[in-house]
């Protein structure tokens, strides 16, 4: 099979024909219709072999994954998605894996009415870079730089999973407990809280490098500190049944990979969270202030954290 | 150096800035707004080390040709490009890499007034995946299904030339001539030619797998058949000058990253190609017929050509 054979086999119509798709796969270009008074909502994420995820990840995780993480910039932005872009990179055709990774990836796509617009298939290290686009209400979209001093802090979901799935999986034999390999191996994109968000939150970001180290990218933006409160990080039971609650806390603290949202709001509005803690559970975890500092404490006062975050180089 | 101070020392604010960039670089995802009137034409490349280039390529060289080669299928849409992400996979930071890489893509970027909007920077085997946006009239934009019975088959500038120059690259241990090695590494997207064929040809496309494979890509889209002349393949100087007639040709049909426009246009829309023709040079090389096949045939008569075009696998 070549390049052509194979998109036209695993990705040409797997994914929902949407009527605002003028000319999707096939062309030099895609051409989409944005309807008026919405605001285009773009991303870019690349997974790469070997730094993202081992050779071992199921095929379909992959195809997931590779999806959901740049859904869960959408998400954070309260925008509703539309279209994506795959530009995959493979040493090989490998049949069984191009069909277990285009049905993880297709599923996905299906659930939330995403339509695969185009890409770009070559040879070589096996990488993933997606582009998404979503659509939002002009003015509404959910910024990282909206914080204000007195917001309350919240999260959605347990933190922490995805990063002890990983650490269990390099240091234990035993078989690690399937919520845990779900968090890390087929992430939920939040994108209907955030769609709720838009109207009610100042702020918000997705938490991918770690809780600490992307809730610091929204006090840089807005120009604002924060106090944390490491005992009311919601954790999984999962997570209570695999590490100690020091260990818990610095999962949930600094490990990456959640794919959960962070969003601050106003004390006023939070009774109106309602709506959206039946779609996700929701956690205050702290409040923004206005000392441009980051302080996490315990129920025994302030504590010291690491150097926080997951960075390339 | 981690990914944020790299993104901000060398890719923040060094492309132009767009009063339709309602969000740049540094949150989930960038914002942008389409004027009415207007379809989004969206498009993605991946060039990867070893494959599309290799190690010895200028960095400064690889930044732009990241971005041409995307500006390239914008040009065959008859697109105005607007905005750009990239995925940028490095195996280190290596900072004088980094300045002439980013330097590269900034200057072409500046050129045609293409702001970078956001991205990703991870790590792992070198390779850069764009995506680049652009706007096209409704129902204006050029596609592979237009080409009709009786067409004109043009080609701008010259092909075979980047072919030329990776295989000289390969085999000869003697300077290659610079106009070669400039195809190769700084290919020109025909954006201003594309823009004006948008009102003029019936299909287009840009060449990048070789001429033969691109028009074949035409002639399947459109349901047709053509006529190609061999000799009448535009041909540089430096191609006479470095290869014999029947080579050159061979490069001209099939080889690669040439990144010119191949259109069709009625017999009778011909005369006012003119205009386009100020801005690069245009060769009539074949017509389309309605007998679904590709002859091609040289000033002795029919000829054979080899299986046609690249592919990854």
């Amino acid at each position: 099979m070549n390049e052509f054979d194979i998109i036209a086999h695993y990705f040409t119509q797997k994914t929902p024909a949407r009527s605002d798709v003028v000319l999707g796969i096939g062309d030099d270009c895609a051409l989409l219709d944005i309807p008026a008074g919405k605001t285009l909502a773009v991303s870019t994420d690349t997974l790469v072999s070997g730094i993202h995820f081992f050779g071992d990840v199921p095929a379909h995780s992959l195809g997931h994954k590779a999806l959901a993480v740049n859904l869960s910039d959408l998400a954070a932005m309260g925008a509703q998605p539309a279209w994506v872009l795959m530009g995959l990179t493979l040493p090989e055709p490998n049949q069984a894996w191009l069909h277990d990774f285009s049905r993880g990836f297709a599923v996905l796509a299906n659930k939330l009415h995403v339509c695969l617009v185009g890409g770009d298939l070559t040879k070589g290290p096996l990488s993933i870079t997606c582009t998404v686009f979503g659509l939002v209400d002009k003015h509404q979209a959910l910024m990282r730089s909206g914080a204000k001093q007195g917001d309350k802090i919240y999260v959605t979901g347990t933190l922490g999973d995805a990063a002890l799935a990983l650490q269990l999986k390099k240091t234990e034999s035993k078989a690690i407990p399937e919520a845990l390999l779900n968090k890390l191996y087929m992430p939920t994109p939040r994108i209907q809280a955030g769609l709720k968000l838009a109207e009610l939150a100042n702020s918000a970001i997705d938490i991918s490098d770690g809780f600490l180290a992307d809730l610091g990218h929204i006090l840089q933006a807005s120009a604002v500190g924060a106090q944390v409160q490491a005992h009311h990080l919601p954790l999984s039971d999962a997570m209570h049944a695999n590490a100690d609650v020091t260990m818990a806390r610095r999962y949930a603290l600094n490990g990456g990979d959640d794919y959960e949202l962070c969003f601050t709001i106003s004390p006023e509005k939070e009774s109106l969270l309602s709506e959206v803690s039946k779609i996700v559970p929701l956690t205050c975890v702290g409040t923004i202030i206005e000392k441009r500092c980051l302080q996490v404490c315990d129920e025994h006062g302030k504590m010291d954290y690491e150097g926080y975050g997951y960075t390339h180089f």
